[in-house]
């Protein structure tokens, strides 16, 4: 996609805010690409562009979607998304990934992963912004949410790897977090963190078919006789354990239904709210940390600096109080 | 503590650290306020002290006990503690408690926790620095493992509190990590976080006495099998799982027996040396960046210009690029 953006150079902001508001595909990805983009003259224009649409966002639901890989997360994504398109609902799909290097082509792995999903008119699918930290994955995914609202979606989901920190980011940038599991062996042999369950405000067992349905029905009362150990919520709510079957396309309307009944249980208790405001001032906090680190790496000769000094310091030569004393002296 | 350190304003560094490098309890007490105080010219001395004394640490092995609260650290500790001073060793026990503070007497609270120990000449124990934030707590706490081996102990038992963070921190800070846990209810019952039993280079069940063992010893299966679902840790050690009672002080032996395995495992193959340099180099990086949130926040205003930006970012008046951007330029 860069490279699309790369050859239109002299695009004014206002055609591409213009475009973007009108809900245009073709300009919401360049703005996309736009604010992820490392170039100075990018980084100016896409600091200008989410500046004048942050007025026009926070209108969609933000959902979350997690679970180990091989749960069956693209599948129910597509089965999901084209329910709520069918409701007409217009429907984006971001995901974060920090493993994931867009020259890889991950577009065309996410679109085939989404297969329908990818030729619904009311869909928008954008696979994660390549990037090497975590943290710079996230606030692109971040500024690719209030994009995608200013152009109108209704709902937008951002989906997980399932592996390392991706969930806890994700977590603190949706109103809903959506966990999938599957039936059998218990979190441990899921690899779910007990932490990752706390999160969720929706546990449901996928692959709820054929020979494994009794299986989920099983896994089903087990989550729920363990959500009930759990400490209460900041959104003040029990954690409800579905089951479904992505494949079948079975359990995905009555994920729908809990997630109306969350949403106004949030609402009405101003947790919604709360909840937006806390997220932008962790974020804007994090953003603050990372600019801290960004600068003093840029120091001449810091990395040499650093190295030099982790060398006496693994060799016991010296102590790290002093080492960090001598680097800010 | 302080006090006694404020009322010998004029000790100097020299017999600070010939006292401690004695082995005397006074002066090895005196090390550690030094070194936690937070006025400019204890820093300053402090920042001497551990220079001094780098190159003469290093030489015990620290270990790591967590596990939620009623587990019966304290109890254990007392047990274990003796039992390593009776064959001869020299034990220190330090804990990581960001909730602690020292005016409320915890070392009152510490102490008669573990009252046989803490009247051992051999032991010596020592509460968790006071402090706001978990990575000052932590960062203290391994400067006091430094003292500590100039004093010439053997065995460093770090305690944690068992809840939030500290596990992970206390794992970044000594050789070896031993999880204490109860029988019954798995591990949503007793608050554990997976990452924890992975973190874990032994798991023993705690409490295994009167009508107990029974459940005890079938914890202990339900562990193992559990145990070798995990993926392989660095240290390419095999988690052992035990039982043990430390009110009746059985079980203990074999804990030493298996930290000893682990000790020639880890010397072995040598992840002993390894881990030390990572753990000191990530302590050299966490530093690094507390300090420069420190500078930062301390900045003329910077605290009013922040909370004017969190409040028109969270009214979607100004986006989190842009606010950044101002409060860098």
């Amino acid at each position: 996609m860069d490279s699309t953006f790369r050859r239109t150079p002299n695009i004014h902001l206002q055609d591409l805010i213009d475009g973007l508001t009108s809900g245009n595909r073709v300009f919401l990805s360049k703005s996309i690409t736009l604010v992820e983009s490392k170039r100075e003259d990018d980084k100016k224009l896409g600091a200008e562009l989410i500046d004048q649409i942050i007025g026009n966002t926070g209108k969609s639901l933000r959902i979350g979607i997690t679970g180990v890989p091989g749960v069956g997360k693209s599948t129910f994504i597509e089965a999901f998304g084209k329910k709520l398109t069918a409701a007409g609902k217009e429907v984006a799909v971001l995901s974060v990934d920090p493993s994931s290097n867009r020259t890889r082509g991950s577009i065309l792995g996410d679109k085939t992963r989404m297969d329908e999903l990818s030729k619904d008119p009311n869909a928008f699918i954008r696979p994660s912004a390549a990037g090497s930290s975590l943290g710079g994955v996230a606030s692109n995914t971040r500024e690719a949410i209030l994009l995608c609202e200013a152009a109108g979606f209704d709902i937008i989901i951002v989906e997980t790897v399932g592996v390392g920190q991706s969930e806890t980011v994700v977590k603190d940038m949706v109103d809903y977090f959506l966990l999938l599991m599957l039936a059998g062996g218990g979190d441990e042999l899921q690899g779910i963190k007990r932490g990752i369950m706390e999160m969720a405000d929706h546990i449901v067992i996928n692959k709820a078919d054929g020979s494994n349905i009794k299986a989920a029905k099983k896994a089903r009362e087990d989550y729920k006789n363990a959500v009930h150990l759990f400490p209460p919520n900041e959104s003040d709510w029990i954690i409800p354990v579905g089951v479904c079957s992505a494949i079948e396309k079975t359990g995905i309307d009555e994920v729908w239904i809990e997630i109306e009944k969350y949403e106004s249980h949030i609402h009405g208790n101003g947790w919604f709210e709360e909840n937006r405001k806390r997220q932008s001032i962790r974020w804007f906090h994090e953003r603050i940390q990372a600019k801290l680190e960004e600068t003093f790496y840029a120091k001449p000769n810091i990395k040499k600096e650093i190295k030099k000094r982790e060398e006496l310091i693994s060799s016991q030569k010296l102590s790290v109080r002093k080492a960090v004393d001598e680097l800010f002296s």
